[in-house]
């Protein structure tokens, strides 16, 4: 499968097109980006490891049913996806407040929300991914009301496979955004990446931020983070 | 019945208890506020407008089968309501693209919404009323689904009449805010005010602004563009 065109160059991954229209490479680079791409820096391996995580968990997503973009794994940065068109909505569970919920809704970081919270967020750096809801989509024609109904009930069914998947590696899963797309069938497929760029983990004992909240808080040792949550999983590096 | 202690001071109303434990009097003030309570100036005959207009309103609603808070009008600016133990989440409606809309989705003003949007907003000005979803007010208690769902319904059963009320008095209903409670027997009631500070309401030929937007764009003519909707709509003042 040949590498052809870039397609799209995104804030950490970039989209090459194939011999075959209907397959697209995703490759994972080591850029690193927070607040909507204005703070950037390039952290040795995390491409390396986005990419072998993101495999392993859309792996186990799709043993529990849920249609994911992988086709197969190209090199350690490079997977064979599916081409979606993507739905220019971003769809979070969260499990625990941290974050954008603290600072919008003033509540504390750290507690339990139950029931899990569901949100929408227009995928806009522009507009700073502005919070929608179903009505904001069916009238500006983002997602119609079947697809938003599919997207979160396969959200919350990633949510109560990965929380147990972490659980199980003694870590809580606090919250993650996954990105949708329709592929040739109109069927809602899983695309994008799930890694601990697009959600958080801590240590479900100790609480230690073991995602992207590293990076953004400057607290340092990102990358050595992610390895070790990926260590914890079994994902082999 | 004689208005009793000060209950509660707003920024657009006063509320007093009465000797009936659940009767509250509604005072309406001149003071018009906006961003939060950012810009506040006193607007002489506001208050009486809006008691007028709201009273008007609210007949009109309550003939169309929703619950309100109204028992009767007491004077020029006073009315005593029904006490409602108070939902602390704003429901909106909105038929064409103004305001906070077009500020945070970047849609163009003016742009009609088909369908038209439904959004929940958190009554906090320290919070600047953050737009929150269903499952944050399922999380964080401030609604039950079963109390959302029937707000959701009456806010579009008021966007209806009052949509073609307003359309016959040649203004279009652009966006509107209501605010709901619960009473004794726990029945979802219509409660605080409908009027054009709560409101946008554009006359339908020259999409002239007639509401608060007056205020807030610093256009002038505010207490005139109320008498002209209120005259419109034949509210007696
Ligand atoms: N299977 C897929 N088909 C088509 N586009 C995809 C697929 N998976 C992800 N994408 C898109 O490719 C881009 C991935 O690169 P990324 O660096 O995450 O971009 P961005 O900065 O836009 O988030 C995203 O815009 C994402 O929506
Ligand atoms: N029927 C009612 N019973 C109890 N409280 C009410 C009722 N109607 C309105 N309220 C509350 O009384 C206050 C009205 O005053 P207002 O100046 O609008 O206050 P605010 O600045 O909080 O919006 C609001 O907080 C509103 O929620
Ligand atoms: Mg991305
Ligand atoms: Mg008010």
């Amino acid at each position: 499968m040949e590498k052809r065109t870039e397609l799209y160059r995104g804030k950490a991954k970039t989209v090459f097109t194939t011999d075959d229209p209907e397959r697209l490479v995703l490759h994972f680079r080591n850029d690193t980006s927070a607040f909507d791409g204005e703070k950037v820096e390039q952290l040795e391996r995390k491409g390396m490891i986005n990419n072998k995580f993101n495999n392993f968990i859309m792996a186990k997503l799709e043993a529990a049913g849920i249609p994911t973009q992988i086709d197969k794994v190209l090199s350690d940065t490079d997977t064979l996806v599916k081409r979606l068109d993507m739905i220019p909505v971003e769809c979070v569970v969260r499990n625990y407040a941290a974050g954008s919920l603290v600072r919008r809704l003033g509540v504390e970081e750290g507690q339990a929300l139950s029931p899990a919270t569901f949100e929408l967020f227009l995928k806009n750096d522009a507009l700073h991914d502005p919070m929608i809801n179903e009505s904001h989509a069916a009238a500006f024609g983002w997602a119609t009301e079947a697809q938003l109904a599919k997207m979160k009930e396969l959200t919350f069914k990633v949510n109560e496979v990965l929380s147990k998947l972490f659980a199980d590696a003694g870590m809580l899963l606090v919250d993650f955004k996954l990105e949708f797309g329709v592929d040739a069938d109109g069927t809602i497929v899983l695309g994008d990446e799930f890694s601990p760029d697009g959600c958080r983990l801590w240590d479900s004992e100790t609480r230690k931020k073991l995602d992207k909240d590293r990076f953004r808080q400057g607290l340092g040792g990102v990358v050595e983070a992610y390895e070790e949550v990926a260590q914890r999983l079994g994902v082999e590096l």
